[in-house]
């Protein structure tokens, strides 16, 4: 069976509708860690994302153990595919790491050690004040039909080899090796090598509206976009990334073209953007914050610190995250954060009553500018007839006003400590102070 | 190239040190999603460390898009390779999903409404209160030349087609509807199917030592492990798990030797062993409170939450677990936790008298039989001459004793966060009355 390389997801699209052959590439994993599960290989996302970004298409991935007939067999079947093997892994000194000597046998090269590369690793072991063993100084034995790319912070230097119109490119396997190597040198080198499109990309993030409603929103918005730029939609618990991504020949006009678009999606569902690019919400937020110099406290009882995990996660957070209560108990609730008994025997922890009574204590307490609170059933246990697992109440609280809300959840625990959270954060942004 | 099957990873040795071929597995995995990095596949890990158990191995990962030719290609190319060929993935009800119309090519079969599985689907939308589509009717057509099985939790149903003494099996790529397909229907078929070896594992957990220091104290007990037994190390971010794993004929034989070999590792390495099997040191911890009958308060600072939210995701935490201040800000430490001041002015917020304070008086306010706290530098900022990113003390208190641990950990803030969460949880197991 021959696959087609003209089959149709092997073509982008240019504005003039013209076809262009897309640049194919395969990720090769070498590693027994990564076949029996010991680890989740992640490399393998993050390079599929990056190498989207630029063009590349990858077509397939593969892995494979510590075993010298597979991995020659890898290299030989993936040479067939595609232009681009990029292979992690199997770099480690040990003697179980066969990646180096497959590669210099399928290029019917040699070993020898490469001056600059034993430099480098030489200074590496040096500026930590470690002794260089034998086993090290074989790191910098390379094969001789390979060009040496430096590896700046680790002892396995990455190995470039051009083999006509395709490359084989050897990286390490740990990720902010492979990351920085990748980044610095390989995917630089391949825009080289390659004639690849100029691709521009524009994530829009949106929070408090599912997928399937966004979609129904902006259906006819997605059916109208131009053949040469398409529109994804990335669900992840609590929130709905949108991706805007033009294939062409000038980024100054994508740019153009993607940055018209997403004006017109803030006007059809700006009320749930809360940003566009790499932060996530709890950046967003504490950004928000920082520039109003406004200062939050946290009461939060079913996420059970989560959400300040969440908002303290990010460096710099003590700027203007004060603290947190965690009123996880009953009597806690009572005598520590200061609910009135009246309000919790009345109406119960988990209910608005309650919530409002969290979120002005806390902000009162620590007198912070605004004070957030959580009270629920997380479950899988704690749920009554009338509040079944997954019933959590939120609230945000400042000088000016009181909002909550009752979150209808799921019935898996983590799921609701996670969208709860999430929901809060929510509630800060349309609650501050415009 | 071929690969001989009889090379030596491909074989186990039973007791009485007879070579037995292995049984090879093929995980391939169909969908787009997964190979522009949209989403990450776990599925695969779980796979290879359940057929890891009962003796299969995995000799290869494969991902593919949902690209007819790309599809065929692989099964074609797989089933060279091993005796089973697990698919997951591209069984969904739109015209994407490509999975099914290939395996009907593939096996030269056709399309027809299966009417057990059209029963299970009608019945699935039924319980749900929901309409049943056209679409969803779809996914009851099967290929003739398969047997169906049930997907008690979803939609699409597994296929299973024997190819002589090989096997093809298609299942959803949902993570929690493969899992049960596989625990409840595939793994036994399997087991039934081939002559699979007898193989028990023995999990180990330590915690508050690192692999090589592990290592270096068990050499001789590694070296001295007989031939069908073998030790794996599994590290992850403040713990070191160790499994013991023997193959053999009879489960009984493998049992009371892997017990008997973790008896000695115990008498060996026993301080820094918290449990055996699946629980973290989470689950272990409280565990331990509940039957103790002892309550948990935590003052946490550097941590910002993580520590509470880790004790927080067990359910039924809320037995033994009563509440956390989280005083981020220097006057919160104070004002509502209420270190004195002139302790904090002396010797700083990262130091011993304040951590000592802290845990203490979170356990007398919160009126719990422990208290546990955290104060340091998590980075990347707020570092001093004397305090570099990293330095963390943290405390356990109860009404006997005081203990409290300074840390010295990396440069990454979560890695920070999340190991000296861990050395607290290690704080409270030795702490803990015995």
């Amino acid at each position: 069976m021959v696959v087609s390389y003209f089959a149709k997801p092997y073509f982008y699209r240019t504005p003039n509708n013209n076809p262009v052959k897309k640049i194919l590439a395969e990720l090769l994993t070498i590693g027994d860690e990564i076949l029996y599960g010991q680890i989740v290989d992640t490399n393998s996302q993050w390079m599929s994302v990056e190498l989207d970004k630029v063009g590349i298409k990858v077509i397939r991935k593969t892995t494979v153990g510590d075993v010298e007939e597979e991995i020659l067999t890898a290299f030989a079947e993936a040479e067939k595919r595609v232009d681009i093997i990029l292979i992690t892994g199997g770099l480690g000194p040990t003697s179980d790491d066969l990646t180096k000597p497959c590669l210099v046998k399928y290029f019917n090269s040699e070993l020898k050690i490469n001056e600059e590369a034993l430099a480098e690793v030489t200074e590496f072991f040096k500026s930590r004040g470690r002794e260089l063993t034998e086993l090290n100084r074989l790191q910098a034995a390379l094969p001789t039909a390979c060009e040496k790319i430096t590896n700046p912070v680790g002892t396995a230097p990455g190995m470039w080899f051009d083999k006509g119109d395709k490359v084989f490119m050897s990286m390490p396997g740990v990720p902010h090796e492979m990351k920085k190597m990748m980044t610095e040198h390989v995917l630089p080198r391949l825009n080289k090598k390659y004639k690849l499109p100029v691709i521009h990309h524009k994530l829009i993030r949106t929070i408090g509206i599912g997928e399937s409603f966004l979609a129904e929103k902006i259906a006819d918005f997605e059916k109208a976009l131009p053949e040469h730029i398409k529109l994804a939609y990335l669900p992840s618990l609590g929130e709905v990334k949108l991706r805007l991504t033009g294939f062409g020949t000038s980024l100054t006009q994508l740019e153009a073209e993607t940055n018209a678009l997403s004006e017109t999606l803030k006007e059809r569902i700006g009320q749930f953007i809360y940003g566009y690019g790499e932060d996530p919400i709890e950046v967003v937020i504490g950004r928000m914050l920082r520039e109003k110099k406004l200062t939050l406290s946290i009461a939060e009882s079913c996420t059970g610190g989560y959400l300040s995990h969440m908002i303290t996660s990010v460096p710099g957070s003590s700027d203007y995250f004060l603290g947190t209560m965690i009123p996880y108990a009953y009597e806690i609730k009572m005598r520590q954060l200061g609910v009135k008994p009246e309000i919790l025997e009345k109406y119960g922890a988990v209910s608005e009553p309650t919530i409002i009574e969290m979120a002005n204590i806390v902000r009162a307490k620590f007198n912070t500018d605004i004070g957030v609170a959580t009270s629920g059933i997380a479950g899988p246990g704690g749920a009554t007839p009338d509040k079944p697992v997954g019933t959590i109440w939120i609230a945000y609280s400042d000088k000016h006003h009181t909002v909550t809300k009752k979150l209808q959840l799921s019935k898996e625990r983590m799921i609701n400590i996670r969208m709860a959270s999430m929901a809060v954060l929510n509630l800060i942004r349309q609650g501050l102070p415009k």
